[in-house]
């Protein structure tokens, strides 16, 4: 009888609709047999430090049952909190725990600032190609985007960032692109901000994935500098973003956020009708991770077994992609970006195609709120080893060809 | 320097302003020394199982450690989401894996529902009074919200829900009223549902708190009785809201939503952009948790030593507030609901009268979206043992008294 059914999808909010039919293709593409996914951003599990993590989840309820297993503070554990304060400070930037709120992942983060700062409408600047989870986190704001292309000399930062609530970059190692904001334009950035009034949001999840050597400061740490010298909490333009999930385990759903106090107490409320407090029993085992120097012990091992992987991609790339696309060489991070030679062709379309020779590649349409760039594609080499990279790169070769060949 | 300042707070969305005071005050009343808080709605850690849940932890980890540490599908852990189908299947009501959706606590699934149905503006109906978390989590969608007071007989269910997107209800032993909504009033809002086309949204995080005897069926499993008895996922109206938070521990931040795979699936394009997934490890924990019937071992004791207390300061009430206020027996939960005789009587200046006493009650204010209702308190029992309950009452009538010679 149909008075039995439910409400008609039409009640559903407007920005649904402008979720793209690749992302919901995207989330699909992991249950083909026999595929190669490197479209993912994911850690190779062989890094987790199982047997520690396992103790340590077990010694942080045994050890302190009301505050894993109870309800917590809205900004997170005190002591996590200032835990993060002090692995932050340096001795221009003073960081007090008023300055971090505990977020239920890097995620949660955007999509508080969202909340915090976006009225319907709103304008922001993002960093060109952009984070398809910030797109994802910022949608149901229904923002207006600007793109910043921080890889040219000539951006207009002051341009992109008057009247814009906020500017959104990852400087290190941005994802999709692998590539490092240099030093000068996270002093330009900074210098925007400051000159029109925007906030500036550094995500900074693959910081610490540096596999040639040390990268410039933070634009947190940059932005201390022009600081009064006084202790007490940072007071600067500058929101950053931090996370557990590349460094250790993305499983925990643990991130932070570092800002003046006045924007994490936004946050606070914002979080407060988000879910209320981050799991008391994972923001705990972060305490004993960062006690136990955990990531500083993985992180070498991350490095070796990342970077190598790295070089195997690009290897394969330079056998087999040479004649189809561009690359750069990324830095660190966990992608390699790649952009067609022939502009008439969409990795939409090449994406769909790859599936069909069972390799699965992220189209730069997901980066792209503006539908300015469709030829290119982000290649990730972390998860798989060298001989699956190069057979993902054989195919996406042949799915290319085909796709070409079509084209005409 | 002034250039050095972050950007001002009046760059912040509009409906942060919306918050009010009261909520702030709140919050911060936890620090206060002596302070006996009957305010929130806390499980007395004695129930916690705390060695089961330690070890869980360990297992879940050293088991699964690729599922419990790295990233997961959006929608939840798969035998999760077939654990929560088959715990709540009857032989009317056929869910499947599909109806699922595990959520980082109760309170993300309301946010969730907000993105998902409200579009800035759009109305809403919740019982009244409402509780807050839910006026929290949507706040941030500016609706328009309607009150329905299911405790009277004359309310016109069509013509709250009639053009709103949505009704939310608790209707096991509501938050704040501790009241059940009589099985005729369920099955009447599910009508309702049907003519009008607006969803029904059933919050039930207290349904197992019942120290008075059977409860009426859910409105999702009455809504399943006029469904085709076709097998296959649930179509009908409900949209369900679990939780683990008041029937094991918060501190997990595990809940889970059941409803039509459409609405599922639009709630995990909402997932997706705002944290992604919930953490692998406590969904695993949960798992656990349901299969070694923890849920069944802790709830005996729940109910004797709430039970036990919700008597005590009901008896502690008669002894010291019938002068001053009204209230009904509630048959489970957490919470009594009182009315203020003195119609003048303002709780939120109660409450604060309540902070000099050190004692801290809720004010109905935080219930009310409409500013309809400001004599109202709500009142926790769960939490303090019987002779603090008895000096909390003690305290709460002085400040009752206070504020009476006040007013004149």
């Amino acid at each position: 009888m149909p008075q039995s059914q439910a409400p008609s999808p039409a009640s559903f909010a407007g920005w649904l609709d402008d979720t793209n039919d690749i992302t919901r293709a995207f989330l699909a593409a992991g249950q083909i047999p026999g595929l190669i996914n490197i479209a993912g951003g994911l850690p190779d599990p062989q890094v987790y430090p199982v047997d520690r993590l396992s103790e340590i989840a077990a010694q942080s309820i045994a050890e302190f049952p009301n505050e894993t297993l109870g309800y917590g503070t809205i900004e997170g554990l005190p002591d996590l909190r200032a835990a993060v304060a002090q692995r932050y400070s340096t001795e221009t930037l003073h960081l007090t725990p008023e300055n971090v709120l505990i977020t239920t992942s890097g995620m949660q983060a955007l999509d508080l600032i969202g909340k915090v700062l976006l009225n319907e409408g709103d304008t922001m600047a993002g960093q060109f190609p952009t984070y398809l989870g910030a797109l994802d986190a910022w949608r149901p704001r229904r923002p207006q985007f600007r793109n910043m292309n921080l890889q040219t000399n000539d951006v207009d930062l002051i341009g992109a960032m008057t009247g814009a609530k906020f500017a959104y970059i990852v400087p290190n190692f941005s994802n999709p692109t692998g590539r490092l904001v240099p030093e000068q334009t996270r002093r330009d950035l900074i210098d925007a901000a400051r000159q029109t009034g925007a906030w500036l949001v550094e995500d900074d999840p693959y910081g610490g994935l540096s596999y040639d050597g040390p990268i410039p400061p933070s634009a947190l740490e940059l932005s201390a500098e022009q600081e009064s010298s006084a202790p007490g909490p940072y007071q600067g333009p500058v929101i950053y973003l931090g996370t557990l999930s590349k460094m250790v385990a993305p499983g925990l759903r643990v991130g932070w956020v570092i800002a003046v106090p006045e924007m994490i107490a936004a946050l606070v409320t914002a979080k407060q009708g988000s879910d209320l407090c981050t799991s008391g029993l994972t923001q705990r085992m972060t305490c004993k991770i960062f006690d136990a120097g955990l990531i500083e012990a993985m992180n070498p091992v991350m490095l070796r077994l990342y970077g190598e992987r790295r070089n195997a991609l690009l290897a394969a790339m330079d056998r087999h992609l040479t004649d189809f696309f561009d690359w750069q060489f990324p830095e660190g991070g966990m992608f390699v970006w790649a952009a067609a030679k022939d502009e008439r062709l969409n990795t939409d379309e090449l994406f769909k195609i790859g599936l069909e020779e069972l390799v699965c590649v992220t189209p730069s349409s997901v980066f792209d709120s503006q539908e300015e760039f469709r030829r290119g594609i982000r290649l990730n080499f972390t998860i798989n080893d060298a001989d699956r990279l190069e057979e993902a790169v054989v195919r996406l070769a042949r799915a290319t060809e085909r796709l070409l060949a079509r084209i005409g």
